[in-house]
Parts: structure tokens; C-alpha cells; sequence
């Protein structure tokens, strides 16, 4: 975990988050607390926005992906940074707008838009819908037309690219609720249906990647951005096809790296020839990732951050269900 | 689904929920909705009620495990039904206290209670906690003490069994967050230290379960309350122990049956070769158990309700997440 560039120990052997000692922080705001460290937040928007400017067409640009932390801070910070908003639903559109974000800057995205939150979007003048399906496609036209609007659209399709993760957050496989399949045709039905023109915007997604723990391999973010542009560059002009404006969707690798969330132990369970838990304040209420596919962590203890981590234990949550775990194997 | 006796369908082909149609309810108050059959919430209360004060000796009485529907509502009618109120958090004791029960009918439960959730509880006057720990027993005792009060409380103890359910939901079995294990004598020693007294009540606490779909067995709740009742007064008459007063805490016995969920489905997707996605515009947030652990659950088209189910598709919630699934295999 101390990898991180702002992460330290203190003199009292407190963990501190950008400078800011993490037990004071727990005392002052309860627990559990989500900590975000806005320099490493501003500095990721910051580090797609320039270098989606520098190595890829003309009017490419990062949207917030903002499901992956939704509030209004951030969507100010994100407007402060220049860069767009991707929203999946009324309540996100509602949350950008009221911390000042200008609808252009607004995508919709997302499966199973309801009717009322289409209409919501196009009568507020989101910028962009991401269209889901070609099911979708008539119902936003139809809205759009009694709205006496000409609304701009990208439209989702799924490569049929297996990207070796959590089956649960796989998104480009054929196989899957979102977008249409391009290996079944129907991808290009709905291309067929949306367009009489050439395609400006190639929006690639979300879904850099992130590590977890210190034994994940790091991502050099502008470099895939570059190796992006020179791809790009290259099958355009094979295909002799005028370059299109990129868009990329970051969520998790604007905000999971600035994130570390504080708990206070409330108890320890040493069970002989077992095990030994953790239980803390939090729990799958708030971090619901380990429960749902046993996603790892790495975890210490804040106010004795400069002691070694020699303990293997579980670390559990509050709630009534012993799956409500956060993690187990994890050295503290 | 059909199965339950308060379902049925009505001329219009609708599915009735306690005879309301369940399409009126959808367009009155929008979708996703929980539906619950107040008849049959207070029909299951008063069965352990009624069944428990027949069957077990004197003092026996039921808690509603209050996490399985935590709402001002429900503790409403759980008190004129004069069954207690199972609770984990303050949040659930507060909400008690507001819908008028009486703190001496309030207990309070869970592990990891933190320092402030036990000065509230023992303030407001909660008539038992559910001891989770040794080192929770003494901070009980502490708290009890500060503020003068003589509390009350249940010894959690796990004797491990194998309850053959989703290992997130097994509490019973030693490797456990929860209580303190009968076969490390850890239990022995929480007891020795908590009692010098005969022991008045057993809490068997909560479990008894519930047919999610139709080829699971029903569960004759009479029988299995009648069952402990003569088990009980064997063992006690053979130990020579005076038979102590049952306290159970049912929760999705008590609401499971009761319950539908609305949904509106805004879109299907048919991938060739494939499988039929119907996605509706819910998911995970209103029901994460499939995310989870994959339980099964019935549905139909409550506006086709009348007609067969020859139809097996995927029912996908609306969530940015591809694991965010109500069912697979699913006929309707």
C-alpha cells in the first residue's frame, strides 16, 4: 500500500494521505470514511486530458466515468479539469448538472434507460447518448423528435474481446447485456439505422485498469494513450478513413489509486487451529467488491503504519452475513 | 410463483398480489417496487406468536430479525402484532423506537457494535444484547456501568453446524465473525465470565428459511416451533435443567413469501446463438443476492400473467456492471 507516491508514515507512525495524518482524519470524521486525495484525482483527469490532446485526432477527450465515485465535489472537480461527465442515470445527470456542469459536456450511457430518464436527458440537452441497443435507438429518436431536438448519439457494440477479468465487470464479450454484437450483425443493423454519415467520435470506453495490490503490475496511462494514437493512426489510413475524435471513459484510474477508505476495529476473533478476524465498522455496504468477486486489497493498520505487517487475518465487516468480509489472507 | 395462495390472476390476465393488480401498482407508484402482502406479513407473525406460546415453556416469544425489511412500517406492525424487534444498528433501533415500540421490546444484535452504538442502545434502555464476544462482553459491562445500568443480555455462541445453506450466509460453524465457538471453549469462558446464574433464556435465533422458488420444499413452521418444544423439554428433563424460555428471530420467514418486486422491462435483447437478455430497470441495488450468490428466484410477466411460461431468458438490472443479474435460466 505504501507504494503509493502519497502515502507515508508520520513521526507519531500514523499513516498519512497526502500529507494528512489518516488517525486525525478518523477522529475528526468518524468511520468509516472514504478518503480521496483531490492532487492524485486532478492529476489523473489532468494526465488523460493532456495526453488524449497531444497523441490523438483533433477533439478527443476523457469523460468522468463518474459511476465510480458520484458526488458533487467530484463532477466540480471534474469541470474545474476540463474534462466531460459519462453518467448512467437521471440521478448522475441531476448530481453534474447541480455542481455546475454544462449539459454538452454531458454523455448518457448505460443499459435499460427508462423512458422518463431518456426524456429527462434530452429535454435537459445532454450532450451525448450512448445508445445500449437498437431497441434503444428508436425510443431516443422518438423522444428526441417529440422534443423537437436533433440529438447526437454514439452507439455501444461489443468487439467480442475477452479482457481477463472479473466475469462480473467483463463488458466486450458477445455474451452480454450491454451494447450490440458486432460478430452477429446486429451492430451494424444499428449503425445502419443511426447513420447517413461518416463517424466522427470513436468513444473506446472506460476500463484502463488499475492495480489492486503492490503485487499488480502498474499502468503507464499516456503510454497506452500513445500506443492508442499510433494504432489509430495506422488502420485509418489503410482504410483510408479520416481519423476519428477518440473518447475514453476513465473511472476507477482517476479514483482508485487517490482512495483509501479508514475503519476502526471493533473486534478480534482469534479462533484456535482457525483463523483470526478483524471486524471493523464498514463492510460490504461500503465496499461491496470482495463479497461480490473476492476482489483484493491491501489493507494496514493506520496509527501503527511504520510496524511491519507479520499477521495474517480476515478482515470482516458489521453486517449480518458472514460473507460480508473485506478481505481474507491479508497481512497486516 | 403462482404457488402462494395470495397470488392469482385476474380477468385481464394481471397478476394479483392479495387480490390488488399488480400492473395498477406498477403504473401508480412506478417501478421497481416492493409489493408486500400485509395479511400475510402479520399471518406469519402471529403463527411463531401464537405457536411459540402453545409450544414452548413460559416467556417464549419471537423477535423480528429486522434487517430482513427495515422500515418504520414494518416495525409498526411487528409491535401490534406483540412480537420484538431484532436489531444491528442504531439505525435500526431508532427507527424502532419512532414507530412507537417500546425499548424493553428492542434487541440488539450483530457484531462489531461500535462504542457509541452501545452507549445509545444501553441509554435508550434496549431490554437485551446479543453478546458477540469476549471483548465485547467487556465493553458491554463497562458501557452498563457508566451509565448505572444493570444490562441485560444473550451469550452468541456458535455450535458448529453445517446449516447446508450459501457459505455467505452460514453463522453456525466455527470458522465464523460471529459469537464465540462452543467447541474451542471460548463460549465456555464468555459464559463463565457473563453469569452466575441459571441461564433463562435460549435464543435460537433466526434460520428457519423459506422456498425461494416452486420445486423447493416448503417449511411447516408449526412443526419445526413444536419440534423444539418437545426436543427442549427431553434434554432439559434429562440434565435436570429448568427449561428455559425459546427466544427465535425470524426475518425472511416472515417476509419473503410476503414479498414481490416490481420491475418495467425496457429492453430485450435476443444475441444469435446465444441467449435473451429482458433487462429491467432495476438490479443489484434492489436485489444484490444473485450478484452474490446466485439465488434463485421466480418470475412472470405480471401483464401476461395468464399465459405459459416457454420462454427461458436472462433478467439483467440496469447497473454498469455485467454481473449485475436477477436470474439466469429463468422461464417466463
Amino acid at each position: 500500500m505504501l507504494n503509493q507516491p502519497n502515502l507515508a508514515v508520520n513521526q507519531a507512525g500514523h499513516l498519512t494521505i497526502g500529507g494528512v495524518d489518516a488517525v486525525a482524519l478518523a477522529e475528526e470524521y468518524g468511520t468509516p470514511l472514504y478518503v480521496l486525495d483531490e492532487d492524485m484525482v486532478r492529476g489523473q483527469m489532468a494526465l488523460y486530458r493532456e495526453e488524449m490532446k497531444k497523441s490523438l485526432p483533433s477533439g478527443s477527450r476523457p469523460y468522468f466515468a463518474s459511476k465510480a465515485m458520484s458526488c458533487k465535489e467530484m463532477y466540480r472537480i471534474a469541470k474545474e479539469e476540463g474534462i466531460g461527465a459519462d453518467t448512467v442515470s437521471m440521478g448522475e445527470i441531476y448530481t453534474a448538472l447541480s455542481a455546475g456542469f454544462s449539459t454538452e459536456d454531458v454523455c448518457f450511457h448505460g443499459c435499460a434507460k427508462p423512458w422518463a430518464e431518456i426524456e429527462y436527458a434530452v429535454k435537459a440537452g445532454a450532450g451525448l447518448f450512448g445508445v445500449d441497443s437498437l431497441e434503444e435507438l428508436a425510443r431516443i429518436d422518438r423522444c428526441a423528435g417529440e422534443n423537437g431536438v436533433c440529438q447526437r448519439v454514439l452507439l455501444r457494440v461489443t468487439p467480442g474481446i475477452d479482457p481477463h477479468t472479473f466475469s462480473a465487470v467483463d463488458t466486450g464479450q458477445v455474451d452480454c447485456k450491454f451494447g450490440e454484437a458486432i460478430q452477429t450483425g446486429q451492430a451494424m443493423e444499428m449503425v445502419r439505422r443511426a447513420l447517413g454519415y461518416t463517424a466522427g467520435i470513436l468513444d473506446l470506453g472506460g476500463g484502463l485498469g488499475v492495480p489492486y495490490t503492490a503485487e499488480e503490475p502498474t499502468v503507464d496511462y499516456a503510454a497506452v494513450i500513445r500506443s492508442v494514437g499510433e494504432h489509430l493512426a495506422c488502420r485509418c489510413q489503410a482504410l483510408d478513413y479520416p481519423p476519428p475524435a477518440i473518447f475514453m471513459e476513465p473511472g476507477r484510474s482517476i479514483v482508485a489509486a487517490a482512495g483509501v477508505t479508514l475503519y476502526t476495529v471493533q473486534d478480534v476473533k482469534s479462533i484456535p487451529d482457525c483463523r483470526d478476524y478483524v471486524l471493523v465498522d464498514g463492510g460490504m455496504t461500503d465496499n461491496p467488491r470482495y463479497a461480490l468477486y473476492q476482489a483484493r486489497y491491501t489493507a494496514l493498520i493506520a496509527n501503527r503504519a511504520g510496524e511491519p505487517a507479520d499477521c495474517s487475518v480476515t478482515l470482516a465487516g458489521r453486517c449480518c452475513e458472514s460473507g460480508d468480509l473485506i478481505g481474507e489472507n491479508m497481512l497486516m
